[in-house]
Parts: C-alpha cells; sequence; structure tokens
C-alpha cells in the first residue's frame, strides 16, 4: 500500500504531466494554425498562366495546386512505373508554397533568374515549413525537397504534371501565355521531357499538340 | 504447327485487338483532358469568404478546395477516430466542383435556398463526373455523394475541415464574412458541431473563438 504522502505526490505529478501535455498540445496547435493561415498568401501570388473562364486573369499558385493535384490524380495510370498517388498529390499541394515569400517567376525565364529563385525558395522553405511543430515540418520538407530534386519516380511524375497543364491551358486557349511571351517549341519540349520516359502515351500526346500549336502560330518553329 | 492461314489470322487479329485497345485508350484519355480543361471554371466560381492577403477580393472555390485539403492534412491526427486521410483530401478536392455548374450558395441562406442547392448539385455532379471514364465517373461520384451525406468518419472530418478554415479566416479578419452577412452565433456553433465528438481538442478552441467573436462584435450573441 502507498502512504498517503506517496499517493499525493504521486497525484500532483500526474496533474502537473497533464497541464504540461495540454500546453504543449496548445503550442502545436497554435503553429498549426498559423501555418494554415499563413497558407491563404498563396492565394495572393499569380502566375503566368491565364485563367479562360474568368476573363482570362492570371492563375494563382493556389489554385494551379489544386488544379494540378486532381491532374496527378486522373492520369497517374499512365505512368509505365507504379507512382504513390497520395504523396504525389501531397508534393502538388505543397510545392509552390514558398511563392509566397519569393513570388512566381515564370517557367520560360533567364537561367540566371531561375539559378537565382531556386536558391531564395530554398531559404523561403525553411521560414514558412519551420512555422509548424517539428514532425511536420521534416515530413513537409523532406517532400519539398524531393520534388525540386526531382530524382524519385513520385517528384518526377509530380514535375511532369505541373508542366503539362500549362500546355493543356494554352492548347485550349489560343496559345495562352506562350503567345504573349514569344515562347517557342523546343522550349516546350523541353519543359515536358519528363513525360518520355514515365507516361510515354501523354508524351506522344504532348508532341502532337505540341506541332499543332506550331502550325497555328502559338510557339515559334525553333 | 499452325498453318500460314491461321498466323495470318491471328497477326490480324492481333493487329486489330490493338488498334481498339489504343483508339478506347485515346478516347479515354480525352474524356480525362476534357474533364482536367473543365476544372479550370471552378477558379471563377466566387464565394463569400474574404481573402485577407489579397486585397480582401472574394475567394474562389478551387483555391478555397486547395486551402481545406491541406488544413486537413495538417490537423487530422485531432481526430479520436482513425481517418483515411488520402481519401478525406481526395473528397475535400473535388467537393466543390459542382459549382462550376451551380454557383456557390451562402453558408448561411434560407432553408428553402439551401435545399434547392442540394438538387441542383446533384445534376451538376451527374453531368461534370459524367465526363470521365466509367470507373474515375464512378469513383468520384461516390466520394461526393459521400461527403454529402457526411455519414462515414472520413466524410465528417471533411465536413468538419470545410467549416473551421472559414471560421479561421473570419477570426483573422476582424470577422470578415460574418460581419458582412451580419451572422450570429448559434449558427456559427451549429455549423461547426461536426467537430464536437470527432475531434474535441478542436471543438474547444473553436467555441472559445466563438465566444471571442461575439466579444469583439464579429458575430450577434444569439
Amino acid at each position: 500500500m502507498f502512504s498517503r504522502l506517496t499517493l499525493h505526490r504521486y497525484k500532483t505529478k500526474l496533474i502537473f504531466h497533464f497541464i504540461l501535455t495540454l500546453e504543449k498540445t496548445m503550442e502545436e496547435l497554435n503553429k498549426q494554425l498559423d501555418f494554415i493561415i499563413e497558407l491563404d498568401k498563396l492565394k495572393g501570388i499569380y502566375r503566368q498562366a491565364l485563367v479562360k473562364s474568368d476573363n482570362n486573369r492570371f492563375e494563382n499558385s493556389a489554385e494551379h495546386s489544386w488544379h494540378i493535384s486532381l491532374t496527378a490524380q486522373i492520369l497517374h495510370e499512365y505512368a509505365v512505373e507504379k507512382v504513390n498517388i497520395s504523396r504525389v498529390m501531397s508534393m502538388l499541394l505543397i510545392h509552390d508554397i514558398v511563392e509566397i515569400d519569393t513570388g512566381d517567376v515564370f517557367a520560360f525565364s533567364d537561367k540566371d533568374v531561375l539559378a537565382e529563385q531556386e536558391n531564395k525558395e530554398a531559404d523561403a522553405a525553411n521560414r514558412i515549413f519551420g512555422l509548424l511543430p517539428e514532425q511536420q515540418l521534416l515530413n513537409y520538407k523532406q517532400l519539398w525537397f524531393e520534388f525540386e530534386s526531382a530524382k524519385t519516380i513520385d517528384a518526377r511524375f509530380a514535375k511532369a504534371m505541373d508542366r503539362i497543364l500549362p500546355l493543356l491551358q494554352n492548347m485550349r486557349n489560343e496559345g495562352g501565355s506562350w503567345v504573349k511571351h514569344n515562347v517557342n517549341k523546343s522550349q516546350v519540349i523541353k519543359r515536358n521531357e519528363y513525360l518520355e520516359g514515365l507516361a510515354p502515351q501523354l508524351w506522344l500526346y504532348v508532341c502532337e499538340q505540341i506541332d499543332h500549336a506550331v502550325k497555328q502560330g502559338w510557339l515559334s518553329d525553333c
């Protein structure tokens, strides 16, 4: 049997432990809510892509992330190797979050501009994912770096989706952002090359579309 | 051994089969691409929620779907029963697609308006998911109806996320759409009740926030 004093000490310890746990959880929840509210800012980051159905206004990176995430889910069975579609979708939902700090840079910008953007994005990933509790911070950062490095099948498929969607949008919008920025055929081919080995049928489709775009004058033939 | 004629017939049959399969796949791919392009229209469907970081413009349903999908992923561990977070995220990514045909109706509208919207949305689900090849059409429609019926744990958690996010947004925006539409406390409590049994800690947080909103005059006290 425990003495009264021991029991009292045990109870006090339990209550203390409970309060500490609750405080820790409240602290974690507050971090998570701050991150969720921070995400709102991605809705104000505009890309060069145009939203045809909304008076051709610029597309923002939040709605773009939604769109490619679903695009990946719909097209993932064209991948010749198995992709983990849940991971790919999570990757695509977070891939542009860094733009909250850096803004978007047009995909066909100069090499120097793109390299500078890459450095800025790594800092942004540290700051923004750093708002989260440790485990989620590590998970999301790992996922974001995996996407950026584009070495795994999941990341390469995610990249391919991020690149095929603007092509689909431009093809249904008389060239869209390609025309505005005088983009050429070889740039679009290079940008979509991830598909070649990953999903040959989609690659074939993309090549046909690029040829058609050149014929229509939406892409320069070089 | 096969005769030459038999071999010839076999080869012809194979080629014929290959062409048919290719045609079927091309037909499927075209359906999928039509659906993906149709999704673009959700970016032009505006809700009553405001985007604080983008000059308090109205939020569209595409970027909202992106935001709650990530919100669910970040908060799913508060659910006392296990949720299948990948399913929940897919559900949230597609839950508003029907608004392409129906538009958005404010959550605190009259009962008649909400009931009429429900009927319209079922027709919209048939038309929009009907653009997809059969298996995907069935999968997405089932997922959408599951969300709407809100009977499974996954669907109830998804609903809860769809409702907690506008609260978070309004709390960081001096009442946001609540103030504009003169919403009252009991309406917001009722709308967030899914959380009570599902995620008590989030429910507690929401109740505290609602009390604070009343004190600030962002919600009427009735």
